[in-house]
């Protein structure tokens, strides 16, 4: 499957817009125009109904549906349950009657629609007129909103418009837990109480298996007064409101939208039911207007401090600031029992579940755009270590063992392969406590949590190891790397070296520790009942570990054997092949040298600072030629290495699906979904690709390039709570300004500066701007990925639709 | 799980005999009374019911019940259907009443009960006084066969002896299709036909997703007249005997039955039953006596020609014929589309399907003891290529890949590690095709369907393989060898050298056939549209197979990395560990040194003439430690390649287990079915290994050795279809007679011999003769083997319960 830009998306810096209804495109706009406040989610589905194709969604974090595995056969150790999050209540329900005609966009006639998301209001809108069979026209806006400033509210504005008629339109407006979560065609719902009046509506459902509950509910508001009529039909509940129109004259239905969620089955439903009615009646005054007020004001301010700059190329422009939108519509730091999905809460695929790219690809962005974020999505891991133990002793091994995928701790992941065998999960946990301790500086969390997780992982490294008979050195047998085409595996690099790591950082940190903090300390060793001859064992088993370092060539062995692999040529491989992962049979992706994403590759990104130029362009020149890009993460780490080296064609070339991946639907699959974690990998291919930031090392440091076709581009990191580094590029200089008191200290190709609210400027040496002259790549591409483009010596024109 | 030996049968050489009722260990008994006939098999069940722990199992071979596997995730490749051997018709069906009492011996009063074997008739025989809540008793006796002489035939006595009494007994005779596949807890059959009379019954059912049909019907014959009344309900049908017994008076009923299978569904159910019918009418004459009178020849005839006897140890005596008995009522040539299960027709376990060990461990057994057998079993091959080159092209490969299980031909596995990565299978069955011509010379089967069986399986790994970038040597990533506790491996020893084999067997096969048969070739190559350029691009690979020998040791590397995997002393795993397949982690299998079953050994074993005392003992000495034997097949091979080194004790250690494996029920699951198997590997275990045989080389070879508590034994081999060489060995020599004209040439003790009817007798070495004076193995080791053992140094004392 070619990578090609669907293009039907109007370009513009802050609004993406589709003008004209494109039928073909519905699901994948129902993704696009999806909004989410970390608390729920809503894909951009009609909320007047359509039966059309449309795959409806509505989501709250945390809340699923769970259930038992069935396995053809299953061995000792396979995971036992599964969950998925549920696609819940449709408070947004709506139906519309024109004598007795009802509003469907697949059935009735209408004109000039058009639907756009602004993303300094976070507001989708839509718009048509609808010429009824009757003769009559109607134009109609919907408006939605999900607050960002109280999390639990949605607001909902229908504009009616008569063009040519007086008369009267009938709007129901329910809320419907008679919804299908359409990966398992279920309707996981049971309704436990309803209400609805003239005013309002309220509606509280529970899953079957697991006994989650939502409850739902609105406030009634109308531009005129109206005749309003209550509904119940099975699990949908609401009212209708027989609202007359006059030519030329707007009237509005605005449906203040209170939901509640609650997994805690000790609750009674009463007590839910109020906890929830108290949020509904809390906004009794709240209008469109004063939501909207909030709601830009917040997006305002942060914008202000997160905002990314191209100069000279809109389309990247848009695109990245729809990477960020999207990031903090997913995950802002509401609640540090959530974390990020796949496909965030924009859709059903990947079932909602956290996979293990939490730490390594999405944790950057919020360690330097929102704190709060950050160390809520560290301290998630704390919350979720009793989960880690538990499956570490189902394992038979101490300490840790985080999951592969999860919502609430329990690894679910039902492909032994994957949940038992990628080990390397703990290690980016016990990375991402290290980067959030090691940026922030945060020593509480360290005491409190971050301690606690560091030891029990390095616990786990200790049991699931051994020593090499030949070598005599320390690894792991019987592992899959982050690379998932070489499945079982012996000392996968990645994961000893990870490994190593982690047992460095948990001796590191209690070495601190005990300098500065000996009665934490105590009390941590008490907890853990950490025993000094742990400490002995993980010194003797990181200092012995096998690194798979080649010396001779400089090169680290994927895993043992991997040199010896037989060869095959990724363009030997016919087009009608790819994606391999799904063309292939299963057995073939694992016996040739050909990688799914990086592996090696990955701890020369993680790890920059402690590899120089020479060894990773060694590293790199061996592994790239055999990765086939098949995971969507894959393309930015080579951006971003590639950038390091010089290489700026192929920078841009890696990074030019990083922005746009949904916006163009690039992978086919934007309808699924949006590549939730792939936004964070842009927003990393800009910062630390472009912009040449490392992270990993004593300061930060930058060595920025500027792409051909741009011409300047600016991005923020936060430094501090209140102190924000603002970067700009231009053809000529590279500017730095510390937005807030003090000074920070940085490297900038290498020379370090002290940058305060003053600023520096440095010029941008030539080497560091491609002058390749290469076009904006949309144009280029975006009637498709031809072979030819083989010639770039990418192997991108046919990334595979994974993630 | 010890192997502990649950002896509870009397020791008799050649009637196998439970004296009592052994309630708990009824499910033992129905596997161990159990009888087969190729054609059927049925469980040693009470006919009358029995209301405790029983499996019944009434088998048809080739007649199965079909579906679709269902995968928690499915990857493209993965085998799509599963078969299981149904359980068909209860064709003994009996129910017996006295004054309205229910004979059920789980409910019942009653005395003197018996049950036996006996391997001279193949009768089973049970017998017991029923003491009636009434006050009557009446002394019972079932005796039921499965004929030999006429495969379709079963033939059931009940005799009935009032002890005390005149009165009426009432008999219910019936054929039942509403029986349960315990495994899935189904009632596959659905009856399509019936019919009953005071002489007979008959009834046609028919399998729901298979639409496989079995006709099944009786005579019954009364020893006085009887009033007689029919009956039928659901899929049970059959006739009311009234008989009328008198004290010290023996009556008799017999069921006279003949059974049908068809699997073709063109034929319409009128056919069937027809030809169902045909078969019933055609034993109109038959009686109790003119059958046993038949069946007694037939085992005669045979026993004389396939008899072993050991001197001196009854218990082993009884053993090894127990273990003959059952592989000819297994299989003995009637029909080339039937196999060996790994149960045999002796219960559900392992679905009654064929494993790849059916060459390796089934074929010798037949290949020296019934040749019409060996054929059908090479040309079972034949019969299923086209699902072996249907499976081969699902997994984007070329020729034939033989499925790691099968009823008929079509993979099964569902588990894809298995399934998909033990592709030692297809040369398993060119190792069988080669074995088969080399040892009988039938170059007509070579011709007709052995050279295109070589052909394919050759393409297959070309097709499979690659080649190392490092070695530049051939062989294959992404495997499983015999030993299935290292899943997914690359360059596994037995897998590239069972490879060269199959690419070296084609081309001998071919090269000879050019100058024997080119006529035969041209059909052969037009048929299978051989190209000049396959055969050396075979070449090549052959001689260019990487064979893993590692030159410094002249120890086979298991397969890349082995030496390297951490080691884990079998003795420091805690007794209640085992089996370790079933205790341990699915993953954790898979991280040590320790292995199932030979996998470097086996191919010593197999090819034991080309390699050296000095080679084989470097690799017993470095793998034997390493061997857990969680595989029944283990043990003989370990025994008969510590024969060849005159490892005495070590030899008839292992082998202790071999003979009486279900006797005594070692594994504790022959309540599951017999390990008909590992019954040839015992087998293989007195010839290969005390006899010291080699068929792999250009003349039979042997090199006996007598265990300590041996006076002697023999055995013999079919050299011809109408020569037997008779071998026999005692405390001082060792003597071979050909049964037969002509001569033999073979090699003893290194020595060449030409053994004609009047037989050599040559001295047994002292060397060949255990002195070790180890005792009768079962009375030191009935009570269970304690950890203790260990100091043998072998594994055995915790073999798994697998196959």
């Amino acid at each position: 499957m070619a990578k090609t830009a669907h293009r039907y998306l109007e370009i513009a810096p802050w609004v993406v817009e589709e003008r004209g209804f494109n039928e073909e495109r519905s699901e994948v706009s129902e993704s696009i125009f999806a909004l989410a406040n970390e608390f729920m989610g809503v894909r951009g589905s009609f909320e007047e109904g359509y039966s059309g194709q449309t795959t409806q969604g509505s989501f709250f974090n945390g809340i699923y549906e769970s259930g038992e595995h069935i396995y053809s056969t299953k061995f000792k150790g396979f995971a036992d349950g599964w969950t998925y999050m549920v696609n819940s209540v449709d408070w947004l329900y709506t139906r519309i009657r024109l004598d007795d005609e009802l509003l469907d966009l697949a059935k009735i006639s209408f004109r000039d629609f058009s639907r756009k998301v602004d993303m300094r209001t976070g507001i989708v809108e839509r718009s048509f007129v609808w010429d009824s069979a009757s003769g009559k026209s109607i134009r109609i806006k919907f408006e939605r909103m999900l607050s960002m400033h109280t999390s639990h509210l949605g607001v909902q504005q229908i504009s009616l418009e008569a063009i040519n008629f007086t008369g009267v339109v009938e709007i129901d407006v329910g809320l419907d837990f008679g919804v299908t979560y359409n990966l398992r065609q279920s309707q996981p719902w049971s309704l436990l109480k309803h209400e609805a009046s003239s005013t309002h509506a309220a509606s509280l459902g529970r899953t079957s298996s697991s006994g989650h509950r939502v409850f739902s509910s609105l406030h009634l508001k109308t531009s005129r007064d109206v005749e309003t009529s209550t509904f119940h039909l099975d699990r949908l509940v609401g009212a209708t409101v027989k609202m007359e129109l006059e030519p030329n004259k707007v009237e509005t239905i605005t449906r203040i939208a209170a939901n509640h969620s609650e997994k805690d089955s000790d609750l009674s439903d009463d007590t839910v039911w109020t906890s929830g009615f108290l949020k509904l009646k809390a906004e009794k005054n709240t209008t469109w207007e004063s939501a909207l007020k909030n709601q830009r004001s917040y997006w305002e301010s942060v914008w202000k401090q997160v905002d990314v700059t191209i100069e000279g190329d809109d389309e990247n422009q848009q695109g990245f600031r729809f990477c960020i939108f999207h990031l903090l519509q997913t995950y802002r730091g509401e609640d540090p029992r959530h974390n990020i999905g796949a496909k965030g809460l924009t859709g059903e695929h990947y079932w909602g579940v956290t996979w293990w790219d939490t730490e390594t690809y999405c944790l950057p962005f919020y360690l330097f755009n929102n704190r709060r974020a950050a160390k809520n999505l560290v301290t998630y891991r704390h919350h979720t270590l009793p989960g880690a133990q538990k499956r570490a002793r189902e394992l038979h091994l101490e300490g840790a063992r985080y999951p592969m995928c999860t919502i609430d701790g329990d690894e679910i992941c039902d492909v032994w392969q994957h949940g038992d065998l990628e080990i390397h999960v703990s290690a980016a946990i016990a990375y991402g406590i290290w980067k959030y301790v090691h940026i922030t500086g945060d020593k509480e969390f360290l005491r409190d949590h971050g301690a606690e997780i560091l030891i029990e992982v390095a616990r786990f490294y200790a049991s699931r190891g051994g020593w090499g008979q030949r070598t005599g050195k320390f690894g792991y047998w019987g592992v899959m790397g982050p690379d998932e085409m070489h499945t079982m595996v012996n000392n996968n690099a990645y994961t000893n070296i990870l490994a190593k790591k982690s047992f460095e950082w948990a001796l590191e940190v209690l070495d601190e520790l005990s300098k500065e903090a000996p009665e934490a300390l105590s009390a941590i060793k008490a907890k853990t009942k950490l025993q000094e001859a742990e400490l002995s064992d993980w010194k003797k088993k990181a200092e012995n570990m096998d690194t798979m370092l080649d010396e001779s060539s400089g090169i680290f062995e994927q895993h043992e054997g991997f040199f010896n692999m037989p060869h095959i040529d990724y363009l030997d491989i016919p087009d009608d092949q790819f994606p391999v992962q799904k063309k292939w049979p299963y057995v073939d992706l694992f016996r040739f040298d050909l990688i799914k994403q990086p592996d090696v590759l990955l701890f020369f990104f993680l790890f920059g600072s402690e590899y120089s130029e020479e060894a990773l362009e060694k590293n790199l020149d061996y592994y790239e030629p055999r990765c086939s890009h098949e995971s969507s993460l894959s393309p930015a780490i080579h951006s971003i290495l590639s950038a390091r080296l010089g290489r700026h064609k192929k920078a841009y070339e890696y990074a030019r699906y990083s922005s746009r991946l949904d916006l163009d639907d690039y992978n086919n699959n934007t309808c699924e979904g949006l590549h939730v974690t792939s936004m964070a990998g842009a927003w990393m291919n800009l910062v630390y690709g472009f912009g040449g930031m490392k992270t990993d090392g004593d300061i930060l440091s930058f060595c920025p390039t500027l792409p051909a076709s741009w011409n300047g581009f600016g991005f923020k990191i936060h430094v501090e709570d209140d102190a924000v580094l603002s970067v700009k590029i231009n053809t000529e200089t590279v500017s730095f300004k510390l937005e807030g008191t003090g000074f920070i200290k940085i490297s900038v190709f290498s020379e370090l500066y002290s940058v305060t609210s003053d600023g520096i400027c440095i010029p941008l040496p030539n080497t560091h701007r491609d002058q390749t002259g290469i076009q904006n790549p949309v144009e280029e591409g975006a009637s498709g990925a031809k072979p030819k483009d083989r010639t770039d010596g990418l192997n991108l024109a046919r990334q595979a639709t994974y993630t």
